[in-house]
């Protein structure tokens, strides 16, 4: 099945966990945050950037490779692997989120969806066996399956037939699946913002035992309570030994919350983006540089942290950066931001070991400010 | 006078020649190019990037950073090197030339220049002492005289009095030099495309005895062999003994041509800049990444080059960054393109030690082909 799972420590007061991945491309200790590169590179990093900063798995999109540079051309290429230079592990989506976000015009059916190019407008039609034919080719070390994510909010019929949907996919996309043996599958638990449907799809994809599972639909514009309600409706009925993947999720309090909850694997492209935006995140809270009181801050972004922009550069100069558009900045906050989290989870994988999960929550909000809010949304 | 400098070898058929500057910031070994990080970064790189690219000193534009973020800012992080975490040599220009190229509605007196900011539209008058002040406040290793840059092509009478009044701006910019101990003051060697001109400005400006001289008002637009004749016109008049610097070239056969008519440095936006639009410099000749023939070209940009972007990624992925507007693309070609005319730097030193430069220069374009002109223009 590509991948072998070993929950490594539980802690005693939470459903926190840690554990070890082992994938065709190294082993990844959990919880672990996975910097995404939706177009084959992680936006302004390089891949030696990456393994400085700490990333045992990166992931990418497989809507926008599937459209530009096309999956044939990657296989071709000798696989996502060698095309964009990163031998670490990778994931790839199945494209069914981006297809009903990004596409426009798109038609669900039965088979599969209907869309338009975000590039060029061309139309494309995608059943989960074209999803499971292109992340073949891509050659992820995990892939997931071709799932319909329902909007927040939803009403509970169209809740329940997406979900019933995800479940049909699920089992077309593990019969179309061609790589078991280096490419691990995993399903995706749906059901919307309804306790009761999550639980289903929890034991339906539960049954189908695939090697891991992720938990889709949420972060979609829901209030963080609601997806934190829906994590302790869903988990407790996935199974105990297989990863559990939060999908889209990464601000460092969704982060700590999801960990607590017995979540072992995130992604999100917040930290990159916000940083390109000029927006870091730091132990001491976020921080927006391009206000004018950093204008002659010769400190660094974060006092507390140990990374290549916090021990070479001042809030003066990235603000300079930033001011003069300079692709630097988002370049070393990028960084930056990546690295916090990647830390982030370490210390958490850390505090698991040691039992005090929830006092390292307490101390680490203690210090970040309760209103994490600029850096969340 | 903050530097020395001494002429190591010298080819017996042409005036090239190596030599060793020595500056505070590090010994510099010429010819040598220097890249240009306009507004404190060289764009799309990080300073650990110019060091394994070999650069020895880099070059920082005053009007630039006179307008953002500010020379006092910039003195007050520690000057230059310490702002922009670059440890070694750095040249700053006198902004004189910014100041006629891109400040609006400029009008010059023989006081000094009144411009409208390119960024802002905000009113500044900067005459020879506030150049060197403000380059005082930089803090670079190697700085310049504030001159007039007359532009091509441009009537005898307009030329001598550019050129009389760059040598009274010299005389003042001399007079107005606050750091002499640490800080080399070059003049600039004006005259337009007039022989007579150019020596007499060559000998006015020797006989001040600055520790340097750059050649200014070339390559603005004049075909390349009148730019070779006004080198040949101008450097046997220059001081033996000094550097001579060949100011805003760039281009492959430049640099050589410049080299054999006895240039030691020089410096140009060129290799980043079309590095930015997707244009890489090769042994090969000029490669024009985004050409649908790359699409699955899986070799690297360059075959005989051992920089980090041709050693890890081919033209397929670098095209797939440009098509999918990945800064990573930028950065990877404006590394290689650094990375090849530092090396060609390297090799013209060697050939020049060799005394066999003339054949140098004859391999090099036969492999990099006659026509130049994609990459030069």
């Amino acid at each position: 099945m590509g991948i072998s799972f070993k929950v490594t420590s539980k802690c005693t007061k939470t459903r926190a966990r840690t554990g070890r991945l082992q994938t065709p491309h190294g082993l990844i200790e959990t919880p672990v945050f996975m910097p995404v590169g939706t177009q084959a590179t992680v936006k302004t990093l390089d891949p030696l950037e990456l393994k400085q900063i700490g990333a045992e798995i990166i992931l990418s999109n497989t809507y926008h490779l599937y459209l530009r540079p096309g999956s044939e051309l990657i296989e071709e290429a000798g696989g996502l692997h060698s095309f964009m230079n990163w031998p670490k592990p990778i994931l790839t989506d199945s494209g069914g989120f981006q297809v009903f976000s990004l596409g426009a015009l798109n038609k669900i059916t039965e088979d599969g969806v209907r869309f338009q190019s975000h590039i060029d407008g061309s139309y494309h039609y995608l059943q989960p066996e074209d999803s499971i034919r292109v992340q073949n080719q891509l050659g992820a070390d995990i892939i997931m399956v071709f799932d319909e994510c329902a909007p927040y909010p939803c009403d509970y019929s169209y809740a329940k037939k997406a979900m019933e949907r995800t479940h049909r996919w699920a089992k077309r996309s593990l019969q179309a699946h061609q790589r078991p043996d280096d490419q691990a599958l995993f399903g995706i638990v749906q059901g919307a913002f309804y306790g009761d449907l999550r639980q289903e799809s929890a034991r339906f994809l539960g049954d189908l035992d695939l090697p891991g599972y992720g938990i889709g639909g949420l972060s979609v514009g829901e209030p963080k309570p609601i997806m934190y309600e829906m994590l302790e409706e869903t988990i407790p009925e996935m199974p105990e030994d297989k990863p559990r993947y939060l999908m889209g999720v990464g601000s460092p309090d969704c982060l700590i919350e999801g960990v607590i909850r017995g979540v072992d694997m995130f992604d999100c492209v917040l930290p990159t983006r916000i940083a390109r935006h000029g927006k870091a995140m730091t132990s001491l809270g976020p921080v927006i540089i391009k206000n004018a009181r950093y204008a002659k801050d010769f400190n660094p972004l974060d006092q507390n942290c140990s990374c290549y922009t916090c021990q070479n550069y001042s809030r003066s100069y990235l603000r300079h950066l930033f001011k003069a558009k300079e692709v630097l900045g988002a370049r070393l906050l990028s960084y930056h931001n990546l690295y916090f989290l990647i830390e982030l989870m370490s210390n958490l994988r850390q505090a698991i070991k040691d039992n005090n999960v929830l006092s390292f929550k307490d101390k680490f909000f203690a210090r970040y400010s309760a209103n994490t809010s600029p850096v969340t949304d």
